[in-house]
């Protein structure tokens, strides 16, 4: 199966392609002065642009690993989540407390989706 | 490929299944009264139940992300897991600490299978 | 599609082959006595002997996730990481804080990869 590898960054890809699956890097916020919620809308909004590129769309999500710098931070995640996911196509989901790399930043997600 | 997802809960689904590959939402206990060992033994139990419904079984797991609200629990977690893993069919595996959505969770876990 | 599994160790195996898809079990060093930056290689070292017995090599390397203990140690895994990785093929990578099992332990890499 071909890999194909999306916006390489030096050391890391947006996003790689093997076969029939596209697995996400960890997204985070353009901007990362805006609050949890604002942030999440925008690695939403990153992921769709990713998908896209790939071929593909939210709507073939298979699972997101959701890392929030605060856990209390859940429900402002979820509002930005409930926003954006396919009701129609949820993915699996894990949501878990950890400290990333630039302490602005509020939430990181990772995923793994199918191509169509 | 085709995509089928599993207990569909709103905003995520219990397990996605693409073409051979099965990945399983984060599972926590439904008694989160319990101590870390129950909770495990708990988690596992819904794992096996998502993995049957999915047409596959744990002797096909390939990979399992635990995440232990105290990573002091990590032999408890353990007394679980090795009263239930195929002997001769286990999976990739790592275990990190991270606060859980609810606090009373100790255990949640994810994992990825394969249909046989 | 065949399940072949490397180093199993009693309740987990080191990396776990399905179909063209290798998983990858959390490798941490084999001396944690030594900082970040070694370890980092020595865990790097391990992925590359994992992915050699699995018939693969990092130019095929699709996903990683890395977990410090410290979050602040980020620069000094990535000087491991950047001696490591292949230029003409990085992979995704998600980079969080999260305590590991044995306190001496800095980092702990999973990763997903390609067979050729």
């Amino acid at each position: 199966m071909t890999i194909r590898r999306l916006q390489p960054h030096g050391r890391l890809s947006g996003a790689v392609i093997h076969g029939n699956t596209v697995y996400l890097a960890g997204q985070v916020a353009d901007d990362p002065t805006q609050n949890t919620e604002a942030q999440t809308a925008d690695v939403l909004h990153q992921i769709d642009a990713l998908l896209a590129e790939a071929g593909t769309d939210k709507s073939h999500l298979l699972f997101c690993q959701v890392f929030l710098a605060d856990i209390a931070d859940v429900a402002a995640m979820n509002r930005a989540w409930d926003a954006w996911y396919d009701r129609a196509n949820p993915p699996g989901r894990a949501t878990v407390e950890a400290k990333l790399v630039d302490p602005k930043w509020r939430v990181e997600i990772t995923g793994i989706a199918a191509l169509p």
